[in-house]
């Protein structure tokens, strides 16, 4: 874990946080504490809404600011969860500009969750109160599709996956989806994914879109061990996609245009790290290199000099998802590479549930920099300056303060 | 063969002219006569520049003039080729304008050739005096590189692939590559295949680009019979994709934008035929029940709703090339339908060969529409306006008067 060095006194506390939200949960844990909740016999009247405080954007402008709100009571298939921990991705930044297209406000961002259960709906059965939970980038979708019944719910064919935030919601209090950057979230229960215990709160969360998000295309492309994976962009999703990718026996080269970032790649057991300059002449030597390239970079860029490093009739995977998402390709320069671009867009839910296990198991944890609620405008001017190392993670406590 | 109903002397006397032809390549083949042509001792100065008159571009309008030039002598390893016919390519139209970058000029297009070979180099054994021959769109390469050694010569890894019209040629007295609208072409051995005898020349030349750039990639794909293959895009190169795919097989579904093209494409053996309507409601119904699609639309699109049609995890191939050769995609509609979009150019020597005898083989022929050079300019407007059933040849002789 990385700390954002400049404010020695608001790490301390940070730590002492994250220190009180591990013995909680190991508390909420206790067996018969959660039968003891789960029963249904608690007084909490489940058909109240769900007062809540978090960040929120409130117009295009990149800050946030202090928001109450309410959570929808938890139904009968819903789980409420307390946040402990919500890290930041840039598709939050992406989505609040209105870079995405034109947003409901006031909205708070957040796909990246991990907290503990506080209650669950009659019909629930996957969680019981106290359980380690996270939640990613939707919370709900048709569960009738092809698709839905495939594990794939966010390719949802009747177009019903709901996203975390910003979507239409006519079960919202406020109209849209409310995401992480909160002190809870009332989600459908099929949506929220396990925490094992041998991993941290704050460590898991990340692994929810930027551990999903690399981890599915990596495992779709099933290469073998010693093959050539390149990963372009290495920030909170590249990151973890050279870990999981050293992880699975790649020889892993990875494509970076921070300097700085050399020797933490490296120390990840990247075989080689290239820092690609402007006329991308460093990329020449690897030229029809790769057996496999997955990008992350979420801005415009120029693909062609990318794709070039992959061997012919390989596979080209970006996940960055830049302004308006578009991409504009040279045909001519795609047809000189004989590559198959494509594109994946996070993971189904056995897929976010095995990538969390997969990552606790085999000691796969994302670099991340423990921040506060007040923290979280400075710290997207940093993701969008390339300054994160590599992943800020907001302790949702000081949302209360 | 569709004949272009307007001009019915005219008409007449492109049937007479092709008949005339026809009879001049059998009289050529003779055996015999071929091998006293080919014993190098006819009197004719192999160092001269040989003289040739064509249609050319002088400017960015689109409209082509008469022009006398000159080719380069016939080198050790090259052939000369008195041109039969030379068909229209999309591609001659985007160059010549300017679409694809600033062209030099003069500049004589055309890289669909078919002609009989009038002289051959000391060290050319691929081809003898008499011989049927065509050339397509590049004229040479490095011959050394892995991809040239592999008959890819199209992506020559030294960047040497020299295309047909256009491109820097020390060796042709312009300058520049000049293409066939013209009475002769002098080139590499390598670079022009064999043209069997059960094919008429002006049903092959088509086959030089139009046949191999749909070939190439309908052969690599791979399909099993009965597959659903999609074309997008039923012009010069599209109807030649349906007919190709057919022979091979697959149940063919064919997008196009005209409605009256409909009769003439069931009649090539496709399944169904989709008039794609502005809002591309008409393509909904095929969503994700493609095996493949391959796309030939020239211009700019809205590539969505076409790779929407491809199963999840299906290639869709892209071999138009519109201005600028620049596609526009949105990354989060290519994720949602998880297709592999990949780009193909022409195909290599080998590969070109064989469409050739594949078509000539397999009674496989384009639909094309007999015009002189004097026509040339109105074929291009028609081209452009979607008017073109489905290529159009020029008969060569018309260069001369």
């Amino acid at each position: 874990m990385k700390e954002n060095g400049k404010q020695p006194s608001r790490r301390r506390f940070i730590q002492q946080t994250a220190m009180a939200g591990a013995g909680a949960s190991l508390l909420l844990s206790n067996p018969l504490q959660a039968f003891s909740q789960n029963d249904h016999s608690n007084t909490r009247n489940m058909s109240q809404n769900i007062k809540s405080k978090g960040y929120a954007a409130v117009d295009t402008s990149g800050k946030l600011q202090p928001w109450e709100f309410e959570r929808r009571p938890v139904g009968d298939n819903d789980i409420q969860i307390d946040i402990k921990y919500a890290s930041i991705c840039h598709s939050d930044i992406h989505q609040m500009k209105g870079h995405w297209g034109p947003q409901k406000y006031p909205q708070v961002p957040g796909h990246e969750i991990a907290g503990i259960v506080t209650a669950v709906g009659k019909n629930v059965t996957k969680f019981k109160v106290g359980d380690r939970a996270g939640v990613g980038c939707m919370v709900d979708s048709c569960m009738e599709c092809d698709s839905c019944q495939h594990g794939e719910e966010h390719y949802c064919e009747n177009g019903q996956t709901l996203f975390t935030y910003g979507y239409p919601d006519k079960k919202s209090p406020t109209g849209i989806t409310q995401g992480g950057y909160s002190t809870n979230i009332v989600v459908r229960d099929h949506f929220a994914v396990h925490i094992p215990e041998h991993i941290s709160l704050q460590e898991a969360a990340p692994l929810l879109c930027a551990g999903i998000t690399t981890y599915s295309p990596l495992i779709k492309e099933d290469f073998k061990i010693g093959d050539k994976v390149g990963v372009a962009g290495i920030g909170g999703l590249g990151h973890m996609a050279v870990k999981l990718a050293v992880s699975k026996g790649a020889e892993v080269y990875a494509f970076t245009t921070s300097p700085d970032k050399v020797e933490d790649i490296k120390s990840w057991g990247a075989k080689e790290v290239i820092v690609v300059d402007e006329a991308f002449k460093n990329m020449h030597p690897y030229n029809k290199k790769l057996d496999y390239m997955i990008c992350t970079i979420p801005y415009q860029f120029n693909v062609a000099p990318y794709v070039a490093c992959v061997k012919p009739y390989g596979n080209f995977t970006y996940v960055g998802m830049p302004e308006g998402f578009q991409i504009n390709l040279s045909n001519i320069a795609l047809a000189a590479t004989r590559v198959n671009f494509n594109a994946s867009l996070i993971g189904g839910m056995p897929e976010t549930q095995e990538v969390v296990h997969y990552c606790a198991d085999n000691g796969i944890r994302p670099e991340i920099q423990m921040i506060s609620a007040e923290q979280i405008n400075d710290a997207w001017e940093k993701v969008v300056n390339k300054e994160a190392r590599y992943r800020y993670v907001i302790d949702a406590a000081t949302f209360e303060s």
